[in-house]
């Protein structure tokens, strides 16, 4: 059992952490960086929103990649759940484990964190650093109007599906990147090498997903039920209908994919990509029929692109849609091994 | 790049997580584990107090102890920094990663958060798993009377320098559960083995270290400063000099030492363990001299041993004093050797 040194720690949480660029002051933070514990105030007409997603080098990305890229992508899939409350960014908190005091990364890590901090005023707030396996965990706190939570429970029959921006990008980076993916040695790429624009979307879309912060705090109100697309549609939607105990269907042909997506990879590994693959950190959301005009008014304005897949019904599952709205069997071989996966 | 297999995780988290003995209702938590974040109200009175400790296998407890244990361990040291503020506990979220889904060791660690996280009122709201090497991250939340949060900045010329508990004994544990210490060769245990009821005391000392909430709660409008003992009580009365400007001495005759540590260590090696040694999560604090009356009655009425060990003045630094009040050269050597370390 080795103590950590907890000298060193002091200093470089003071030197890294504790600046002005990423513990910077915000109304209602009272303490930060320094003491035993933070202290931040909560408005009484808002809700505090809490997320920690942990990331596991070489399990949630490259060990080797570019820190300020690693750090990036650290906090913007935990941005990304506040986004699925409709929440506001308001503070977070790192616990980061490295195998050596290694100044340069973590200038680059630090300096990684500082881009999303600022734009969503989310300063760091605390947290612990320790020696061992390298690993990210960030909690996020969001604020969100009391009665405007958006939650996985609320989708009722006859709500439309849609989801934000494009699908399957996350899981298609992998494989440009020349990274391992959960999807099989039949998920691949049709060309050789992507050209350099596409390599460089999957580069981004892979280390800077957009979390959709500010097109949830504007249209969340519209929502009856929202989540964000870590694991793939397939799996994030079901939580979606085994929470509001309600079934969807999804029409195949309407699921948005990038130019990148559509270069790049087959119709299937597409599918496979968008329903399976996971690390979009989009949103997939439900809305009243009555409210789509104006969420798709919202949506217009900020020039974030909605697409509607599909529809909430009766029962349970999720039925897949041909063009002609006749349902579709996925490959039932492809569909279990990846439901079991998912 | 392996994805984690989110759906075993989702049942996991189930399982062993979202449990009506863990993650059960409270006032104010508006909503637990199962959706993007959890969502939980902040009385306008109350500042929301947030701290998190990264725990790593073989460095902040043994990976092949008791997972129970290791639980208890993990959560207590995490509510001792919201004592050393003086909040009451509210919820808490983990982050934890583990080399194999070994159901039994997550059976027993859930089994071992349940017991502090009632006995505080204090569940479980959310959170992530993954694969990995075995680590452990907790942030607690808190809450505190907004103009009651005890600082470490708050010490004053004249103030008494206070401890709870005995000192060195988180230390010492190391050496009697047969543990690496970064207190070198010397610092050992003066018997062979120590005998049973020594033994559980460390074993206790180490794995439930009972971090002082109720004292706490009810004395923490008396500090003018505080911070728990995880360094060592040199380190961490430092930052309390540090913040509060001010200066310290230590009577060193007048360090509170249990039982076991007199019985099972030589004099040096207990002062060593109780200004360089960490993981007492005692509470280190000050109390204006006007105060102390009523703070060590406080303490008397909850059964808590409370000791003055010296008090603040002007200038930096600490001076360490003998019974008779004269400075204390201790041994520069080792001084300065762990002062660097600690």
């Amino acid at each position: 059992m080795r103590k950590p040194s907890s000298h060193s720690e002091f200093e470089l949480i003071h030197r890294f952490f504790a600046s002005p660029n990423l513990s910077f002051p915000r109304e209602g933070i009272e303490l930060g960086i320094g003491d035993d514990a933070a202290l931040v105030d909560v408005p009484s007409n808002k809700h505090l929103a809490m997320s920690m997603d942990v990331l596991i080098s070489d399990i949630h990305f490259p060990a080797e990649a570019d820190p300020s890229l690693i750090a990036n992508r650290a906090l913007a899939v935990n941005l990304s759940d506040l986004a699925a409350m409709g929440a506001e960014p308001y503070c977070f908190t790192l616990g980061l484990v490295l195998p050596q005091n290694d100044e340069a990364w973590l200038a680059d890590f630090s300096g990684g964190l500082e881009h999303l901090a600022k734009k969503y005023n989310c300063p760091l707030v605390g947290g612990d650093t320790s020696r061992g396996p390298l690993s990210i965990s960030i909690q996020v706190q969001g604020l969100v109007d009391r009665d405007r939570a958006a939650r996985r429970s609320g989708a009722k029959e006859g709500d439309r599906i849609y989801v934000s921006g494009t699908l399957g990008d996350g899981a298609i980076a992998l494989l440009a990147l020349g990274l391992d993916s959960h999807l099989g040695s039949e998920f691949s790429l049709t060309v050789n090498e992507p050209n350099a624009a596409c390599l460089q979307f999957f580069e981004d879309a892979y280390f800077k997903p957009q979390p959709q912060i500010e097109f949830a705090s504007n249209a969340a109100k519209l929502f009856s039920s929202c989540i964000d697309i870590s694991d793939g549609l397939q799996g994030d939607l079901q939580h979606i209908l085994d929470e509001s105990e309600v079934a969807g269907n999804i029409r195949l042909g309407d699921i948005p994919y990038s130019k990148s997506a559509m270069c790049c990879v087959n119709p299937e590994n597409r599918l496979l990509a968008a329903l399976f693959g996971g690390d979009d950190y989009e949103l997939c959301f439900t809305v009243a029929e009555k409210d789509c005009v104006e969420l798709e008014s919202i949506a217009d304005q900020l020039g974030i692109r909605v697409t509607c897949v599909g529809g909430i019904t009766a029962g349970e599952g999720i039925e897949y849609l041909d063009a002609d709205g006749s349902p579709v069997g996925l490959n039932p071989q492809a569909f279990q091994h990846f439901s079991a996966q998912a």
